[in-house]
């Protein structure tokens, strides 16, 4: 591979118990991120299961495509361990035990003082012109094992992802770094989570940017599809790309305006919580159709300790007028909301009470339709407020598109 | 295909987001589970990214190697949804504007008082010859597509678990029994779903069934690897299945007793909602390191209003001496379970506490190490105990676990 020419990979989940779903393949994902990290781009991602001939096709099928092809799986000592055999018949060489790998197995039985299954020397067993990446568990090595004549490697991996994470960081990662010409290649990448309007109004305000970046093709914007949405910008090419993304961040947030509660890795209940931080102010909730899960995601949060102290959920009417001091009657009101934040602020001694009352369903409750919501605010500073909601979706929707808006509405009025 | 030949399968997950490692693609293993229990078996699962080119590569190697190719992802409104597009290639045929779709999509936003960004619209468009399979929450239908003259077919569906899967029940698995023979095949399945030991350990138990049922071939066990573990047992061949899964659990049944909370759609919130109904009784929950996750779990369950009065999440120390009257002192101990569960059950006058107060780290707190977790149980018949539990893992799994764990101390003391 020449210098400064971004490496293409593709990586490979070898194992049945992947295509029969007993196992979910996160190691893909830890994989991917990590490789981007170092200005790797990843072109396609397959699992197989434990099939000599299918193996063998998709990693030639991965080779011809890609640079670098990693491969996790199949590296034990059963009889469906069969990742070396079919790398080696890719590579067209054959195997041999290797006499080190062999005297470590050997010794490594010894010191447990338990009887060597003869089956385990098969992990001392490696191709023709492959080396090693040694495991700190004392299990298989891990493999680097180039093929044919254009510099194109196979990296091979145990599928335990403990294992994998620390080949990769002692042994794929530094490999890679060294092929692609040292630590120029640089990916940096950033994302922007926003709440209050839909996807596709995010993709409209936005669009105008993409079109704009398109042409110059550094950095890009992509999309990312979650509970919490977000906006993914990327910058290619060494000192530039963390600059790059600071001056995307910063128009995009003049377009999204106070869209943006945070970015990367930072959820609403964090955003929450550092607002109040700021203030020192504390805050109790009161929950009635969200039975707790707005209490429960601000416990999310690392140090939640400093501001949150603790929430009623006022599920039955009756607790909320008795433990809260709503005044009977309905409950589905913005009266009803305003006086849970009261109620709560003061039964748990907080700056700030928030609250949520409402109906996810299947019925409708008081005359009131599925899907309304009100959220009530109580702070020190001001009158408490209420604020109203008409959510779509079925039972668990409703409630969770209370609980983050709730947050939101309260991250709104404490920036 | 031809009657009674087992159908071979395929799985392609698109979004950039998978090989940027930012989305875990847990899709296609609930997939293959699914897959699997109608006895069509999966041949590899393929992820790649926002890239008409390689999307189109892509689909097509998998449709020469497989009767049906299941893709997720790629359905939304913005640019880089373009699976629709894609499939349309690979069939040979163009793209129309559905008007029924497209008359859909106007009045849900209609209905939400929302003006409707136009790209929304694209989401109406669908290859010529592809049916429709409509989603329940309004967003974009799945497709069933066939392609050439040898009954090959794309589905494809959402990338948000929640619409894939129901898509996949309402649709995909339906038209797939179909077309594996008609209404003859008829495959039933239950899950019994276990909590209070470990996986192996339900294997080991089950083991001497397994083999016996190994030689019959019908039914068979499967097992499930979740966060609820289940026993999967299923059936073959029209009016038998019902009553062979009906003997096959209680055969189970009896091996595990009450390991057993529920079968299939059951979780444990509503085991417990069961028992409690029953009973007549109505539950208060106090709650410190779980901070809302059981009452809010518990508001999951449909009719919850009948015994679910409400919570208390007493994160602050203060907030247990205060309102649940617990006594001053230290908080992670079996007395304050005790005081906690009597306390919840007179502040919100119900007939059963449940409290949990315990460490969920990253540091230990009053010299009690990260996973102490006390649970603390009030009930009018008897005293009120407390139970203590020892979890491992991060401050999340610590939390899930003193979560599922107190509702199951409950439900063993109820049933």
């Amino acid at each position: 591979m020449e210098e400064n020419v971004p490496i293409r990979a593709e990586l490979i989940a070898i194992g049945t118990e992947l295509l029969l779903g007993t196992n979910v393949d996160t190691n893909s994902a830890w994989i991917s991120e990590h490789l981007a990290a170092i200005g790797v781009g990843v072109y396609l991602h397959t699992s197989v299961g434990d099939n000599h001939a299918r193996i063998v096709d998709t990693l030639r099928a991965a080779l011809e495509r890609a640079d670098v092809v990693l491969v996790t799986g199949g590296l034990g000592p059963t009889q469906d361990d069969i990742t070396r055999e079919a790398i080696a018949e890719v590579m067209g060489v054959s195997m041999f035990r290797d006499p080190a790998q062999e005297a470590r197995i050997r010794e490594l039985f010894e010191r447990r003082k338990r009887e060597m299954p003869l089956n385990n020397l098969k992990q001392a067993d490696r191709p023709e012109g492959s080396s090693i990446i040694e495991s700190p568990f004392g299990t298989a090595p891990g493999l680097i094992c180039p093929v044919g004549d254009k510099g194109k490697v196979i990296y091979a991996m145990p599928g335990v992802p403990r294992e994998m994470k620390v080949m990769m960081e002692s042994g794929v990662l530094p490999d890679l770094i060294s092929r692609s010409g040292g630590v120029n290649a640089v990916i940096a990448s950033r994302t922007l989570r926003t709440w209050g309007v839909s996807e596709s109004r995010i993709a409209e305000m936005v669009e105008p940017r993409i079109a704009a970046l398109d042409d110059a093709g550094n950095p890009t914007i992509a999309f990312l599809a979650k509970a919490s949405e977000g906006i993914f910008a990327h910058g290619a090419t060494g000192e530039d790309a963390q600059k790059l993304l600071e001056a995307e961040e910063n128009e995009l947030r003049s377009i999204l305006g106070d869209l943006v509660f945070g970015t990367d890795d930072i959820r609403m209940e964090d955003a929450v919580g550092d607002l109040l931080r700021k203030r020192e102010w504390t805050i109790g909730v009161a929950e009635s159709v969200t039975g707790g899960m707005i209490a429960s995601r601000l416990t999310n949060v690392l140090g939640a300790s400093d501001w949150l102290r603790g929430g009623v959920v006022s599920y039955a009417s009756d607790v909320k007028f008795d433990v809260l001091d709503v005044p009977e009657g309905p409950v589905v009101t913005p009266e009803a909301a305003i006086a849970m934040a009261d109620g709560v602020r003061s039964v748990l001694k907080t700056d700030v009470g928030l609250s949520v009352t409402g109906v996810a369903g299947p019925t409708e409750q008081e005359g009131q339709p599925v899907g309304t919501v009100y959220v009530g605010i109580a702070r020190p500073d001001t009158e408490t407020i209420s604020v109203s909601l008409s959510l779509a979706g079925d039972r668990q929707n409703v409630r969770d598109l209370a609980a983050i808006n709730a947050l939101n509405e309260l991250r709104l009025r404490l920036s």
